[in-house]
């Protein structure tokens, strides 16, 4: 298919920014570099991408159609790359020194479907003796961490979150025709029902954003919402928000950590941060819920979450967000067996997920020059990065997004079918 | 509460067999029996049960009211009750030497939650300590296993089970109100609906039982069904039926082990089977899959499991289920993570297998002088303890009832809703 190696990429390039792909004409490309190259695609599994060396010239595998290009602007560049693919290719994206000739999403699907191919044949067993342990979160490492991601600014967050909510976790699309704002309703909606919400319940959530899911909860199913939250900015947001929507009797924020829960509740529900509690903590986060649940109550966690144990992206758990590991269910089980809490349904909504991070980058790349305004060039392609990467991995099974219910194990109240979830 | 100590217990005997509480009168009760009678209550968790000892003196601790009553016949009973309660219960009941006065199934409830409670508190995290392994099933050893439980005759099954399809496994109850028969065409529906069953469709069963799933499934949804299965007496039995209802063109039984399963296929399913194939071999089964299941194909598995780690009750693993293990979630997960399969969704029907073996006892109960005319007293004894027990398990939180699907990583052809299992 030597043919292939000199096709023609006619995709338009999709990523603004993306529109100069510089040689460097100082630098001339050696035999090396060439086989170096060559090294490359085949340790990641021979993608359906190209390499483009800083002299224009281009290096492809060819056994498969052409999805993309990647163009290194200069050796220095290519050489960090090699040392560290998955640390210094954001950061090099980042700065234009890598840039991307096709759809930004398409090539970082290829590269995620070629090295999971690369994972499973012979290594498929190796996981067991090197499943991975991220970094541990104390309580002071958590503030830090997640004060480095979420209290970057509301105003950026508000530029491409749906306006209703302001939900930065999965949205749930049972119609793939849904816009945003109804697909964050209907995952509310969808938790809700999980959580078997009576008028007069109590609720704990642990790890609550901007505090959409409490006020949705008060306002359409009349329960009490004790939510917390460790980021100082989105809790200074969400009560202002349950100000202005006269909300206060019903909804209570409180800046803490989710360890210091207090009281007993009729739900327990946490979405979106069992992601940034890593595995060393799940024990924990179960004695925290076998401590405020009631005898009868319910518990829904949603959470990234992986088929098998793998640590965060090294580049995103650098640059976005510092601590966040994503669970296999095995790991999670930590969480629920020590108590004998019963898993009641495991609902898995990956694809979901790359519908959502689908509106989110159309949302970001329509208010690219507002974010360009508020930070510089360089966090506009990380964070472009960030959300096509995210696309890339939930279209490529990469990523996994698990909503949990469960029970305590003698609670006989639970329902016979899951039917009232879809009336 | 001393009062409830001579408590009248009220409650009818329900069960058949236990109208005689005849005590031994040539043996005395000492200080050390009552002693010990005591503290076997206490080891216990203080059950809501009173000790009737052989001279008719009942010990109760009286904390809380009185369910109902063991009584012992003789003091060899008793040791050998003491000796190793979860081993010898079973055979003492049965020989008729320990009798239920009140209701089977309320005594052993109330036996399963003190033991319930007894776990947790300061034992609760004891158990990634002392995770149990049961001992392995070898192709040769399963069939002894298999042999020994389904091959017992097919006429007694017929007595109690559903006359339709013979299901040995957990009906479908969405309404309480369904028959047997109806609650296990139910459960064939909703798990051909959680496959995506489509006609045409290829499918391959792990342990088919009486093979009526792989029936329903040709008759009702047009799809080839090849079944695995090494109970001779089941394969015989599911063919004349496929035979009699003129689906042998879409229905293959095969007598052999899930082990050889042969050829690639849409759909896997495994309803029942993984309770005997013990932990030691889910790598082996996950091989199986990967190599049977094509690249968009959907698996199913239907398994009792646990909440957390524990062995099959000694008696029931010795005299009825040999070489049975009902994993946890964590354990199966050896299926699914070497090679990343997905998880999409995980149901716990646990109240549903309390419901259906409550049909099933009714049923034994209505049919007791066939068994015993098959069989003898203690057959007929033995299996009532092991309905009734499993009812108590169900209903306690001791046994849970988990339907898995799952599919491919790079799976990315999912519904986006579950709502077509409930149309």
């Amino acid at each position: 298919m030597k043919d292939q190696k000199t096709a023609t990429l006619t995709l338009p390039s999709a990523n603004a920014g993306d529109e100069r792909y510089g040689a460097t004409p100082r630098q001339a490309v050696s035999a090396i570099d060439r086989r170096l190259a060559r090294k490359m695609l085949e340790a990641a599994g021979r993608p359906a991408i190209a390499l483009v060396l800083w002299n224009g010239e281009e290096i492809y595998d060819g056994s498969v159609p052409l999805m993309a290009r990647a163009h290194i602007s200069d050796r220095f560049a290519f050489f960090r790359l090699l040392r560290n693919p998955s640390l210094h290719f954001g950061d090099l994206y980042s700065a234009a020194r890598i840039q991307i000739e096709g759809d930004l999403v398409d090539f970082l699907v290829a590269t995620y479907r070629g090295m999971s191919d690369q994972q499973r044949g012979v290594l498929a067993r190796l996981h067991k003796l090197v499943t991975p342990r991220p970094r541990a979160n104390t309580l002071r490492g958590s503030r830090a961490n997640i004060h480095h991601h979420y209290d970057i600014g509301n105003p950026f967050y508000e530029l491409w979150l749906d306006r209703d909510y302001q939900q930065y976790t999965c949205a749930y699309f049972p119609d793939p025709t849904l816009t945003l704002e109804q697909a964050q309703a209907a995952k509310l909606e969808h938790v809700c029902r999980k959580l078997e919400l009576k008028p007069g319940d109590s609720v704990a959530e642990a790890g609550c954003g901007w505090g959409g899911l409490a006020r949705y909860m008060a306002k359409h199913h009349g329960v009490r919402v004790r939510a917390y939250n460790i980021s100082h900015e989105q809790v200074a947001y969400a009560r202002s928000r349950a100000r202005a929507e006269g909300l206060t009797d019903r909804v209570e924020y409180v800046e803490d950590d989710y360890r210091n829960i207090a009281g007993e509740y009729d739900k327990f529900v946490s979405i979106g941060m069992l992601e940034h509690v890593g595995p060393g903590n799940y024990a924990g986060l179960g004695d925290v819920i076998h401590r405020v649940l009631k005898p009868n109550g319910r518990g829904l966690i949603h959470t990234i979450g992986r088929n098998k144990p793998e640590l965060m992206n090294a580049w995103i758990e650098k640059r976005i967000f510092p601590g966040a590991y994503p669970p296999t269910l095995r790991e999670m089980m930590e969480i629920f067996e020590p108590y004998g809490f019963s898993v009641l349904d495991v609902e898995n909504l990956r694809l979901h997920y790359a519908e959502t991070l689908r509106h989110w980058l159309k949302r970001y790349e329509e208010n690219v020059s507002s974010v360009e305004a508020m930070f510089d060039r360089t966090f506009v392609r990380a964070w472009r990065l960030y959300l096509a990467g995210s696309i890339a991995a939930f279209l490529s099974g990469s990523l996994q997004l698990f909503q949990i219910v469960f029970a305590r194990p003698l609670d006989n109240s639970l329902p016979f079918s899951r039917a009232h979830l879809y009336r």
